[in-house]
């Protein structure tokens, strides 16, 4: 998941408010104040200086299911937050990225896997982080797959063997649950839409 | 399209470039570099003094296709870019709210138009310019509209009446194109994913 690993990596921990505090002007290193620009209908963070305006939007976290044989593969996180606990490929989109390919790129990293991408799944988003998430299924081109350096562990699963009481994210576990139904009814996988309100501190 | 208007209004244009570029840290005001931090593998703007990093990452545009009476509504732009052209209400997705509601305030904003949300129906990543516009199929409640702000003015099309030459954005273009084909081959709307690679300029 990249740049969203642990503080030993020197990358950024997963986002739990909303709002990242701005102090200073990106463009000029002044002083900027939190008001509402012309125009405009809501708080930016405006430099007092240049004028320029600090927009702040939600990310995309993208991702996959990734298929073999009837099994699916998670990964066991090795990076905060939620250390230990098993997640899908996923993570932010970087720029210049098509979705499909930050998807792609995430299990590549995360999983060692290739997967050619199926239909967009499951898109959730999480207001209180900012975030949205868009997994697709993706089916393994050869059956290989090996931990990166963020995952302790890779490991197939049936809706049987998932480690349902130790999946890292709600979201997670939301997709997971609404895929396997779907698979237990016909495979049919029509998109998956929803928002997601639970904190991860009270899961 | 809040936080995409034009100068006058004190917002941000529309951006061409992926990278804005950060010159001083947001977190302590002191410069930052362009170089990969540890355990990533990929060049962020990094704090000389603090090691605050500044990630970048695309913006989701969500928008709409409002529906009434076998017609649809566009606005017409009174903002740059584009100005004076034609377009579905769509803007970028603020911080603390669903996609959905983007869609819907967005289309209350522009197109002064209360919508119900149908399917997902356009999915486009536009790479060069680090968005990802999600377009949603919409109903309007009453059929009233009116122009926001933002708009010149607004107005139900059919296939037939659409201007196709005028308007503001290939990814509209392209979605509209798809949208009254499915519309003509019997209302069947499964969600259209691309990567639209032309540059505004250069259409």
């Amino acid at each position: 998941m990249t740049g969203d690993s642990g503080l030993s990596s020197g990358k950024r921990t997963h986002p739990i408010n909303q709002e990242t505090k701005v102090k200073f002007c990106s463009t000029c290193g002044d002083n900027v104040s939190l008001r509402i620009p012309n125009g405009d209908n809501r708080e930016r963070y405006v430099c007092n200086s240049c004028g320029e305006i600090h927009y702040q939007n939600p990310k995309i976290v993208a991702g996959c299911i990734p298929e073999w044989e009837g099994k699916i593969l998670l990964c066991r996180r090795a990076i905060q937050p939620r250390h230990g606990l098993w997640t899908l490929p996923a993570g932010f989109m970087e720029n210049g990225e098509t979705t499909e390919q930050a998807a792609m790129r995430e299990t590549r990293e995360e999983a060692g896997a290739r997967i050619s991408i199926d239909s967009l799944y499951g898109l959730f988003s999480i207001p209180h982080i900012s975030q949205v998430y868009m997994l697709y299924r993706g089916e393994l081109c050869d059956g290989h797959f090996e931990p990166g350096i963020e995952s302790l562990e890779c490991e197939m699963f049936d809706a049987q063997t998932i480690p349902w009481d130790n999946l890292a994210f709600h979201v997670v576990k939301e997709t997971l649950e609404r895929y396997f139904k779907d698979k237990q009814n016909g495979n049919n996988f029509p998109l998956q839409r929803g928002k997601i309100t639970k904190h991860p501190q009270r899961e």
